[in-house]
Formats: C-alpha cells, structure tokens, sequence
C-alpha cells in the first residue's frame, strides 16, 4: 500500500541513515514538525494511508531518536515510518511539504528558517490572525515573521478554498473558530442574524489542550465533570472576530465561553431581515450544498459530538430559540480531526493540488 | 447510630412483619414512596444518617418483598432498612412524614389518597406549577389534584424558607430550575438585569433522567460525547418562567438549552439599570451572606460542577461578558443532591422543625 | 466513490421503491441483517468505504421504513445507503452475500431460511459451537439447524484462514475468545503452556452487550466503575473451551472472569516444557510474523486498549509472572472492531476472494 | 460546628498569624503535611466535619501562601480552615497529632525531624516494609530512619487493630495491599488456600497515581481505555507478600497485575485442606462479623466499585472457579478512602482514643 520511498525518511546523512524519497508528480513528500504532539499524531495517523503522501520526516526536539512507535504505540502498524529526529537533522531539500504542528509563538521563527519552496500547512496560531498588533495583544509578543503573514492564507477550507489552492503558506484555523465560522459566515453575510448579539457557549475536547503535562489536564480532575474556563477571554476570541467581521462587513463583537468537554458551539443568535429558523437552515443547506464535509442535519435532528468522532465531518443544526426573534445554532466537529489535523491534510490535498476527500472519507466511529 | 425505632418499618400486618415505631418530639418516622429511583435512593442515602429522622417505609412497586440492599447494594451498610413493599401495603398511622420519589403525572393521584396528616416533600414535578392549566399543556393530562396544588408551597428553600417552614405538601424544585432561579431571581427582583433576554446554556448529569432503561441513557450511548436535547422544549421551561417572572413581576421568557453533562447552567444576561457584573456579584454576596449551602465564589474563580459533587451546595460566580453590557452567570449544583434529594431533606428538615442543615453539611467529594 | 449501484437496496418491488444491483466479478451485493445494532452499525461503517462491496439492503424489523441514517446519524455522510427494511422485504435474488447480525438464538432460524447460494458471515453465537448439544445447554434451548451447523466454519481468520476462504457459512467469533485464542492457541499447540492452569481476566467494552435497553446498561449505572460479571458463567466459556481443547489435543477447562470495560484479555499461564515467557514471545512472532492484523509488541511494551480503538488490529504481549514458571499474556482489541464487524468483514473478503485487508487498514485513533 | 479552635491553625508567629488551639482530652489538633495532593484533600475532606478534630495546620511546600480553597475549591465550604503553611513554619507545640500525606522516600526524614511525642499516621510507603533491605530494593534508596521502622505499626485497621491502639507511628497501607490483605489474610492463617498459587488481577483507580503532572494521567492518556502497568514490578507487592507471609507463616509469592481503573481486586486462588468457595465465605463472615467496615455480600452478588465510592467500606465476595478446587475472591475498596485516608483516619481515631468509626460513616455515592 506504501511504496518504497514510504520507508524513507529525509534524514541528513550525519544522523546516520541515507535517506531518499523521489519526488513525483502525484506523491508530495512531506514532514511533520512537532509529530510528538496530539495534532501531530493525527495527521500521521490520516497520512500514513494517504496514497499520494510520503512521510518524509518525523521531527520532535525531546524525543528525537526513538522510533515514533515507541512514543505512539497505536500507530505501530504504520510500520514504515521512521524515527524522531530534530528538525536541525532533517534534509528539507528532500521535502515538498510541511505540517507544522508545532506550539504557538514558537512557530513562527522556524517556519521562516525554512526553504522558502516548501508548501507549508501551520496547524498552531501563528498566523491566523491578519493583523500583526492583534496577535501581539493576545499571544503575549511580537510577531517574528510579519512579512509571511501577508503571505498567509486563512484555511478555512469551505470557505476560503480558491485562495488554498494558490496558497503557499496555509494557516489552519481553530477548532472553536470552525465550529462558529462555518455556521455563522453565510448567515452574516447575508444579513440574516445581528452582528451585535451572537453568545456563543462552547464545548471542547480535553485533547484540545494538547500533550503537555499539567495538573488541570490529569483525569482525576476531569473525568465526569465540566467547567467553563477562559471565560471572556480566550486566544480564539480574536479569530473568530476576525472572521464573522470579515463576514458581517462591520466589527462583530462575540460573547464567548468555552467548556471542557467534546467538541460543541452552541450560538445563540437573534434574526435580523425577516428571517426565521427555517430560513437559516435553508441558507446554511443552499451554502453547503455541494461540500463533502460538511451535513446540515434533518429538521429536529440534533447533533451529537459523537455522531463525527474520528471524522472530518462537520453536523449543522439550527432550532427556533423560545425567546421570540431569536435561534439557536448547533455545530459539532471532532476537534482533532475537522478542529485540526483532518482540516490540514484537506487543505494540503488543495495546496498539492490531490482530490480535495483524499484520505478523508472516513465514517465516524459510534459508539 | 440508630434507635431501635429504625429497625422497623411502618408495614401493615398482613406482609407479616408487625413494625411499630413510636412518634416523638424530635423524630419523625418517614416514608420514602418511590425508593428504587436514584431520587429515592439518595433520600434514603441522607436520610439513613440523619438523628431525627427513622426510616419507617420504602416503597417500590415493581420490586416490593426484595431487601432494599438487593435493589441498591451501595447501601447494604444501612443495615437497619428492611424490604421494599407497595404503597398499599404502608401503614402511614405509623408515618410522619414522606418523600415522594414518584414519576411525573402518578404522583398526584398518589398524594392524594394519603392521610391529610401527612407532611408531604415531593420531588416530582406535579406539583410545581401553580397554574393548572400550564401543567395540562406542558405534562400532557389534566391536573388530578388542583385543590392540593393550591396548598402545595414551591420549595425552593434560599427564596421560600418561611412558607415551607409552615407548609404540609412541598413541591421539591427541578434541577435545572434550581440552578437558574438561584441566581438570577435576586438580580430580576433588583432589576439588575434585563428580563428579555436571558439565555441558558444548561448542562446535566445523565442522572437526571432517572433509572429508566431507555437507549438513549445507555452508556454507550453517552460515555465521551455531548449532546443537547429538548432543544426549545424542556418541561423545566415554564417552572423556570414561573419564577423568573414572579421575581421580575412581569412575564419572563427566557431561551434555555438543556445539554447531557454535568449540571451546570451558564447564563447570559443583559445588564440593567448602571448594573455591572461586579454589582451582580455583590448583589448575590449580599442576598445569600448568611444561607448555609450557597456560595459565591471569589472573584474570578470558575465553578466546576467537581467541586459539589456529592454535597448540597450551590456555587455561583458572575463574569463580565466581552458584549459590552452583558455579563455570564455560571451556577453548579450535584443534580441528584441540592437538584432533587437534598434540597427535599433540606424542605423536611424545615417542614419538621429540625435544624435545616441537619444530615447534610458532607462536602464534596474530589476527585 | 460509490457506483450508481451502491444506491439501490435490493428491495422487493412492494415496498415501493424498484432497486437492481447487478451482480459482478469484483463487486460483492451485501445485505446486513439485524443493522439497528452496534455490530450492524459497525458492519455498514466498514463496508460503505469498501471498493468491492455495495449495500443492497439493511434490515431492522422494530425500525423498518426510518432511513438509516435517522437510526445511525453519524453514518448520515455514507448517503447512498437508504431505508431499513424488514427481512421478508428484501429480494434476495439481488444478493451475494449477508453479514447476519441478529441476536443469539433467532439466527439459526433466519438463516436456514435463506436461499442456499449466499455467502453469509453470522456475528451472533448461533453457529459457533460445533456441539449442537453445549449449544442446547449454554443458550437455553435446541439448536434449530444443526445440518447447517456442519457447514458452519469458524471464522477466527488468523488460524482458520483457507477453511474460511472456502466456506459458505461462517461463525464469526466472539470478542473475548479472539483475545483469548489468538495468543493461546499456537502455545497449546506447542505445549509451552499447561492447559490446566489457564487464568482469564477479561475486560470488555460496554458496546460488547449490545443495545438493548437494560437498566444495567444505563450511563449512570456503568460510568467511572467496574465491575466483574458472569463470574464462572459467561456464554463465551464454551466457545474458549472448544477452541483451546482443540489446540491442546486434549480438553482444556479454563477459570474466566469477565469485567465491563475496555477490552482486553489478561491471561495468567503456567509455563510447560521448559518454555519461557521469552520463548512464548518468540512463539507468537514467528507465528503471526506474516499476519497483517496481529503484532507482538516490543519486549515490555503494554499493551493498551486506547491503542487499538476503531482499528482491526490485536495487539499482544507476553510478560514473565512473579510467581516461578507462570507467565501473564496480555491481548486487547477493540471490541466491535477485531470483536465483532472488522474480523467479519475480514471474513467476507476472504469468501468472496477479495484481498483480506480490503477496507481494513484504519489505524487506531486515539486519544 | 466547629469550635473556636478549628479556625487557628498551629503556625508560628513568623507568617503573621498567632493562633493558638488549645488541647483538651477529647479534642486532637491536628496537622496535616502533604495537604494539597489527593490523600490530603481527602483527609481534610473527612477530618472537618469530625467532632473531636481540630485542624491545626494545613502544609504545602510549593504552594504555601494560598488559601487551601484556592487549591480544593471544592473545601471551600470548610471554612475555617486556613492557608497552606511550610512544614518549616508549623508550631508543632500546638499539635497533638499528624497526617503525613508526603511522597515516599521524602517522608522517612521529615517524620524523623518531628517532635517526638506527636502521634503520626503516614499514608506513604516509607514505614510500611519491615525489612529496611526490602525497602532500599523497592524504593530506590536508603531507609533513612531505620530506629523509626521498628516503632512503626503496619495501620491494617481490621487485622492490626490492637496493635495501632497503642502504637504512636502507624505506617498506613497502600489500597492495593489492603484490597488483598482483608481478604487473604484469614484465609492464609487457617491454611485454606495453597500459598503458592495466588494470582491477582487488580484495578486501581487514577487517582491513586497522585496529583502529579505526568503525561501518563492525562485525562485524553486514560479516558475510555484500560491498560495493565507495571507488570510483575509494582512496588505494593513487597507490601503484600509481607503480610501474606506472615499470615502463611512461610513465604508467599504473589502475582500480581495492576490496571488502572476503579479500586478492585480480581484474586485467584487455589483451595487447600478441603475448602470449598462457601467455605471460605463462611471463614470471611465469621472473622469480620464485628466490623464496622467490612461486608462479605450476600451469596452470588459481585461487588462493584461503585458501591464503595466515597466511602470507608471493603466489600468482599467469593466465587466457584471454573478450574475445579479453585475459587476467585473479589474485593473493592474507594481508593481515597479506606485505600487511603479514611484508613488513616480510622487508625488515627484508634491512636487518639475516639470511637473508632467517628466521621467515617458516610454511605456510597451512587450513580
């Protein structure tokens, strides 16, 4: 199912094994940065069946040397696939494309180091905020590579697929902003609800926090519980004003409260210009009618978190609120997957130029 | 621990076991009707340790001639409690005082063919509605007791303490409105709030929809996942309306949307009059200063619904919302303690005369 | 994806909707008996990606007439799928094959009325022990077709694979004797392991008891607990014991405690013919070396659950015991996978002679 | 509830607060070392509420300074108690009596710099082995208090009691070793099982791992999944061999697997001298009639974790081995509780004179 290139990684000669993939027209040959991580194993996990991609290399700094197995032993059956090595140890002139999983803030300065022909997929925050002070207020310092903002595309992909495909640098958006800007943007652009009144009341993954090691993340202090946390002041605030302002044509203002738990926005909204429930949904269906992953439910359907775990499906919903004038909208993702990793690899098939499905077709898993 | 009073049930003597326990002035000899539910069998939970409370008779229609224990083997350790028997079959010459752990829509037949003697605590719903004709509406039949409802007191003990103090049948409140009516009802008699637009994001445990083997309480059906349902209909809705408005003194509407998680509500009000979310804080601070179950907490700490798990506290804190003149209320309670057995022994202890905090300062267990 | 066949259920004109699947060389027309349930959902989640199948009919006899996708939401995007349908509806003229998923009991029936030209793998336990008279004593009642059951083949793929690829009927195994044979079998052949010392502690998923509403199945009965059942009773006792019998040449009686939870197989044996936990390690390598499903992990790897979830693979390891000349075997699967509808769908590949792995090579999710 | 004296805590002038709580005959002041993990949470949790304790001091090295709600908001209802202290600044004249919930291998060298006429109940490890070699084996190092260890009395309540009474260090045991020690030990002292075959197949809750960020307690690391750990290694089976043996009166060597998940002993065990399953039944019975803790279920019931959960209760039952002449014994405990610091309480109750059951009462939580 691999070829034999899937066996190489493009590792320099000096860490010890003389590597090389070909590179072709229909395989891209790709490393991930920061595969150490929860996103980073997901986009292995989605790659390594992916027939057009070649795990070129597998970096992470603190546990270069072990074989990625060792580290995520659900993925030993994707034999072929190398050791960790440094990114310093990786051979990029062997490389077509990056995912780079790697934290906020640090981001920015190795992507800049990089070859500037790489075709680049950044699943971390660098660049997804267009204005460079804005990032600065909220990510706590300045930003390192002002001049590749400009280059960056939002990748969004329902909505911002032609300029993907052109895109060379590809910032791959939150799971919280695409829970609330894939139901939302058609509905403000259109003028169908007011830009002054959306609360959106946000649930997540505990995976969304990611791998590191801290004590609000241990079992024993979420299991069989939830809580609110970052209330009013969470970094994908900025972001999703971004983009439903974007959409609106007007600052939009969001009322934001994430919880710890699966993969929800529920989005209270009020309706603006006649219209109604129903004629949300229709928007939403007319918008989305063509998309692989993305599912207005049935009326009266509620979406389950588990109905796309382990997908990169996207369950729209929208209900008649009981308070007259008003709706409520829900959108569940699997924040790994749609929230991260599944987006990336959707988007590097539009970057490459492979169906944009490619790889993605898989059905959730339930129960 | 317990008298030999506790040891015998109020039974009738054709089940062949002649109990008798002797009435006095600071024990009340209770009946639990209902006791196989989880509502039933936490009344059992708080009461098994109570000083002045004996366990006089458990009902369980279905499962009457087995051994409490059989049914809940967590209380195998309340030795004294004797077998499940029917309804018919209590003697309540022998009974003070009883919970109702009954299903909406039986409970009112039931209550009213008991002895007019009786101090009742009811956890159903059946009777928290003053208007008979919105129960008709919202519980599908006609109301079959509408004298007793006018007697019946809304137990809500922080707001109605002097009324159930004197009343013979409480009408224990839901989970859900126990969680909104707390805080919000201080700050709509204020007007501190707008009464038009209050959004409830609620989430509940899965034990509040009791033991009934449906499929959609199954564990796999839930284990993982989020869901919201009874989007814009709960049954809840007109029992919270009901109090909002009475505090508001004017028609309230509120949207409310009930998730499976947990039991937390995250409220999202309007500012009025000057109001700030610090005045709110300081409203609640004030109005619930010397109330022994609830708490404000500091500013900015997040309730988790961990931190009252298993007690019969109610933890509130109120933020800013980043809408200008907005604020987010988050209120946690355990759904199956100050959400439904709890607060009833917390009404009976009133109802009584006993200490209202009798059996039921246990902290939370975490984690 | 999908041809235009893969749209038409092989309904039978009457219930209204006229669908042809032509039969071909490469395509196998399947139907899913019994696909209301968790192994027929999982069943239809396989085969919707499968490039050799086409779904031509799911039946469910309580949900006939709702869409599937009602029943199963988060198979809504695998949309060519249409409606349940009640067996005697399906035309099965216009089938090849049957994945049969109905319960234990009522298949033998079902089965030995359909036309004789089908291939059909059975997931229940109706055919899986070839002593019609164990059958009569375990489940409670005559085996129904005990001609059928010489046909029967027993469908543990790894060691039964060319009987399988001949055979018409097979009986696909139950989860706890996959992971219990699968690591024992080749050593009982060796004599490395004494058959009568075999000490079973097994953890399933809650998914393994299906999704019959049972009060002991509930959400709120099951979270954040474990408990053993069916201590020295369980139904799968027989079946290990025909399975390892046959291995050892000689009747194997093992002591096996079944939990809820996971799913996994903790095996304690006592070593034989001078043998070693290494040489048990050595054993498994060698004979599952070339197996695309089965891995011996790293010298002193553990096998988890979590590593195996949504995947077909069955991870295995083999640790020395404290006690001298006893070893401990681990084996997990994920239960509905590698349990249940993965190793059937392996099953029918090799029937139908398509590739074994065919639409089974996801790799596990996790977190 | 609480006197006067339960809100000083013993710390020294230095950190600004004077606080003296005064002794009394049947009031201990008590301090509590380690109080920000788990076991000091819980100790806490249990001692605020019991009549005859006064907590003195509460310490926390890293996190002195804060008020103990900030770090256990869930306490945040035991309001009397006042902020972490450092072990360094404690008064220890105005404590009676200590709780050390410190980790292992740290805690021999604090206990040994502690005034001598204070009375200790430490929960770690480090006083638990007899044999100081075996220690220096297991945990890695020195004993560093080795005149200590031969004071220490092995707080096994149930099967120690007499011996804590007088004792004035009692080395806690670990949950595992007391889920196999309740259970075995009779059965081993009059001989009616084989010591040479004991297997043990138990389950641990997460918790019991501590409050400590390591990557392996994260919650996505856990939930949803079992996995063994520390196969044939774990540092309790010293602990349990020790007392096994001493039961047997010749050595015992046990296997012994632990999982992570509930708090459960699955032990397998062969039969001697003529005992069948309900003989040993009966032996359990007859030796734990009088005990408040400890239940041996009704014949044919399996204990569930649930069932125990947040309280101080070991339930036990016994079970026919399919193996002839073998039988498995099933024992759960909560693993805070009496694993841990409900255990600790009760042996400090002894150690101080009070009843022995004196705030530990509480029944299960269940669901």
């Amino acid at each position: 199912m691999k070829t034999a290139g899937a066996q190489r990684a493009a590792v320099r000669p000096r860490v010890g094994r003389k590597m090389v993939c070909k590179a072709s027209a229909d395989v891209a040959r790709v490393a991930v940065l920061g595969a150490s991580g929860y996103t980073g194993a997901e986009v292995v996990r989605l790659s390594a069946l992916h027939p057009n991609i070649t795990i070129a290399a597998l970096t992470g700094e603190k546990q270069a040397g072990k074989s990625f197995a060792e580290v995520f032993p659900h993925l030993v059956s994707a034999s072929n696939i190398g050791a960790l090595v440094k990114i310093a140890d990786v051979d990029f002139d062997q490389v077509d494309a990056v995912f780079c999983c790697l934290p906020h803030a640090t981001t920015q300065q190795i992507i800049k180091s990089l070859p500037t022909n790489l075709k680049i997929v950044d699943l971390s925050a660098d660049f997804r905020l267009r204005d460079v002070n804005t990032y600065a207020q909220w990510y706590g310092g300045e930003h390192a590579a002002p001049e590749l903002q400009e280059e960056a595309v939002y990748g969004l992909t329902e909505l911002k697929r032609e300029e993907v495909k052109k895109a060379r640098l590809v910032a791959n958006p939150g799971c919280y902003p695409t829970t609330v800007q894939i139901p939302l943007v058609p509905l403000l652009e259109k003028g169908l609800i007011s830009k002054d009144d959306i609360i959106i009341d946000a649930k997540s993954g505990v995976s969304g926090a990611g791998r590191a090691a801290k004590e609000s993340n241990l079992y024993t202090e979420i299991a069989e519980g939830i809580n609110a946390y970052g209330v009013s002041s969470h970094r994908h605030m900025p972001e999703i004003e971004q983009g439903l302002s974007d959409a609106a044509g007007a600052d939009v203002r969001v009322s934001f409260t994430p919880h710890l738990m699966g993969m929800q926005s529920t989005i209270y909204v009020k309706l603006e210009n006649g219209a109604t429930p129903d004629s949300l949904r229709a928007e939403l269906e007319a918008r989305y009618a063509g998309e692989p992953f993305v599912r207005i439910l049935p009326k009266g359907v509620v979406p389950h978190t588990r109905h796309v775990r382990g997908s990169n499906f996207c369950f729209i919903n929208v209900f008649p609120d009981r308070i007259a004038g008003r709706a409520i909208v829900i959108c569940v993702i699997d924040n790994l997957v749609k929230g991260a990793s599944g987006q990336a690899l959707q988007n590097l098939n539009l970057v490459m130029g492979f169906p944009e499905t490619t790889g993605l077709l898989q059905l959730a898993m339930f129960p």
